[in-house]
C-alpha cells in the first residue's frame, strides 16, 4: 500500500528518480560496475557532475549570466559558515524568519558584526517581514527563502545595492524567481534538489574577485569552482540522484510548470484550512508558503482522532516542527496532487465526524 | 562479464552490500517508503545511525574505553581543518608521508604552529620514516596510517606523549592495531568504510575537554557528538550503505579475518612483483601497504601490451596516481581473492609473451 509521506525532509523523490538511482547502485550505465564503486576521475562521473551542474544552471535561467553551480557537502549548516568565512569582512546584514536564519546568524558572528535589519521573532515568526529598507552599505544582505519549520515563504525579495544571499534549500526549483537578483545561493538537497549528502551552492563568479582572506581549502568556494566540486572525493550517490532529480524537472516542463503543480497542491490545502471549522492555518496568509503548510487544530484535544484517520488513509510524516508543533503538510516537487487529495479527504472525513 | 576493480577509491564493495543498498533505495525495512525520503529522525534511521556507531567501536575494540563514534560529512580534506581548528593551540608535530599529509599540514598552518618531526620525501615518500624520536610536547601529533598514492602503511607506530591523531582513511577496519594508541582518528569512507559522501570519526572523549576555542557549531568535535551525528541531516545513504558493510566485516569473522585474507591477497601480487622479469614494486619493502600495491614495468614501453592484458581479463582501476605513474593495485576488504587472480594472471602472461 502506498504511503502519502509529507515529510519536511529528507523527502519524497519522484519514483522514476528513485528507481533509476536504485539500479545504477547495481549497474551503472551497463558498465558492470555499481556507480558506488567507480573512481569520481571516471569519464562516467565526470560525465554525471557536469550535467547536475548544468542542469542546475539552466533550470534556474542562469545559462550565460556569470555563475557557476558546485555540489558540497556538509548541508546548508556549513554554508552559513562558509558564507560568512568567505565573504563577511565588516558587517552582514541577515533577515530573520525563524530556526534557519537564527543558526545562520550564530555561525556568522564568529566572523564580523550581524546586524539583523529586519526580523518578524515578535510573532514568533509566523510572518515574512516586508518593506524593507536598506540604507547602510553592508558585505552582503543574507535571507532565508522558505522556512519550513514556519511554513513562511518570501514572495517578493528586497531590493538592495548590497551582494543577495539566501539559503533556498526547501523552495529552490519550485517556482520560477529572478535567481539573478541573488549573487549566491545554496540548498542542502534534501527537499526539491534530491537526497541527502549533497549541497548545491549557485554562485555569480564576479562575487569571488572580492574575497581577500586566507580560507581553509574545504572552506572556500574559490577552491571548489577551481576544482569544479572535485577537491576532494565527491558524494557520488546523492550527487548521481540528484542529477536524475533536476533532469525529471526538465523533463516535466522545468520550473514553470513545476510552480503551477505546486500552486495546485497548495490551494487545495489552504483552501480547506481556511475552509474546515476544525483547523486553522499557522501563517498570515500573504505570506504562506507552496512547500510547508502549516495548520493547528482549533481543538486539540482532537489530535488522537485526526491522526488515526490520517493513519487509516497511509499519511505519514504531517506532524509539525517539535519547535512548533501542530501540523505541517510538506509538499515538495515530487509529492503527487494524488496525495495531497488524500490528505484533504482526512480533512473532511475528520470535520464531517 | 564481473569486472575485476582495483580503483582506489571510490571502490570495490561486498556484492550484498550493494544489493542490499539498492533494495533499500526503493524500499527500507517493508515500511513501503524508500531509504532516500524517510526523516532522519525517524525512528527507522535513529536505529541505522545508532548501529552504524555501534559497529565502528566495536570492530576496532573499543568498546567500554571511552571513544565516541560520528559520522561526518566533507572527506578527509574537511578533517584536515577540524583537527587543527579543534586541536592546535600553540604547535602540532605532523609525520609527512606524501600527499595527503602534506594536504593535512597545509590546513593545519592556518591554526598554529606545524613541525614537521619526520617526512619520507626524500625519496619521494617510498617508505615511512622510522624511529622517530617525539621529545617536545605537541598539541598532538598527526599521521597518514596509510598512503594509497605510493602504497606505503605504517606497520608500527612511535610512541609519544602528546595526542596521537590519525588518518585511517584507506586502511581503517583493514587489520588489527591497538586502535587505543590513538586519540582520534578519521577516516572518508569510500574505501573500507562504504560508499563516498561519509567520514567516519573516532575520538576519545577525554580529548574533547582540551577544547578552549570558540569554534564554529559545523567544525566542532564537541557539538557533532552532544548531537549524536544529527546536528543537521546527515547523508543518509552513505551511512546506511556503510552501517551495512561494517556488518558485513563483523559477519565476516571481524577485523582478525579480514587481515588475514588482505594479508593473503597482498602477499598474492607482491610475491609476483618480485619473482615476476618485467615488474619492480615502488615501495621500500618494510613498509608496503596491503591496500595498495604500487609497481612499475621495467620497460615502461611494454605498457600497451600489459595494459591490453589486463583489459581482456576484465581487469580495471589499476593505473597509478597521476602524480606517481605506473600501476596500483587497490585490494581493500571487499576485493576478492579470485580477482587478485585474475591480476597476478595478467602479469604471468605478460612476463611469459
Amino acid at each position: 500500500m502506498k504511503k502519502h509521506n509529507f515529510s519536511a525532509g529528507p523527502s519524497v523523490l519522484p519514483k522514476e528518480v528513485i528507481e533509476d538511482a536504485s539500479k545504477a547502485v547495481i549497474n551503472l550505465n551497463n558498465n558492470n560496475l555499481s556507480l558506488l564503486e567507480i573512481s569520481h576521475r571516471s569519464k562516467d562521473f565526470i560525465s554525471i557532475m557536469d550535467e547536475a551542474c548544468s542542469l542546475a544552471i539552466e533550470l534556474t535561467g542562469l545559462k550565460n549570466n556569470g555563475y557557476k553551480a558546485i555540489f558540497l557537502q556538509g548541508g546548508a549548516s556549513l554554508q552559513f559558515l562558509m558564507v560568512a568565512y568567505n565573504f563577511l569582512k565588516a558587517k552582514a546584514g541577515y533577515i530573520n524568519t525563524g530556526t534557519w536564519s537564527e543558526k545562520a546568524i550564530k555561525e556568522a558572528k564568529l566572523f564580523g558584526e550581524v546586524i539583523e535589519i529586519a526580523s518578524s521573532k515578535d510573532q514568533n515568526f509566523n510572518y515574512i517581514p516586508k518593506e524593507i529598507k536598506i540604507v547602510d552599505k553592508y558585505d552582503y544582505i543574507h535571507l532565508t527563502t522558505n522556512n519550513t519549520i514556519f511554513g513562511t515563504q518570501f514572495h517578493n525579495f528586497p531590493d538592495t545595492n548590497s551582494s543577495l544571499i539566501a539559503d533556498m534549500s526547501s523552495d529552490i526549483f519550485s517556482r520560477v524567481i529572478d535567481y539573478s537578483k541573488f549573487d549566491l545561493f545554496y540548498a542542502g538537497a534534501q527537499k526539491n534538489t534530491g537526497p541527502a549528502g549533497t549541497t548545491l551552492v549557485i554562485v555569480k563568479e564576479s562575487l569571488l574577485s572580492e574575497i581577500n582572506k586566507n580560507i581553509p581549502s574545504m572552506l572556500s568556494y574559490k577552491v571548489h569552482i577551481d576544482k569544479e566540486s572535485m577537491f576532494n572525493t565527491p558524494p557520488v550517490f546523492p550527487i548521481y540522484t540528484a542529477m536524475l532529480n533536476l533532469r525529471w524537472i526538465k523533463k516535466n516542463g522545468g520550473i514553470q510548470n513545476i510552480e503551477n503543480k505546486n500552486r495546485e497542491k497548495a490551494n487545495l490545502i489552504y483552501n480547506e484550512i481556511d475552509n474546515n471549522s476544525k483547523f486553522i492555518g499557522f501563517v498570515e496568509k500573504d505570506d504562506r508558503s507552496f512547500m510547508n503548510v502549516t495548520f493547528n487544530l482549533i481543538d486539540s484535544e482532537e489530535k488522537d482522532i485526526f491522526d488515526k484517520i490520517c493513519e487509516e488513509n497511509n499519511v505519514v510524516g504531517i506532524n509539525g516542527h517539535r519547535s512548533v508543533g501542530g501540523y505541517r503538510a510538506s509538499i515538495y516537487n515530487a509529492m503527487t496532487l494524488e496525495s495531497v487529495e488524500v490528505l484533504v479527504d482526512c480533512m473532511k472525513k475528520f470535520e464531517k465526524l
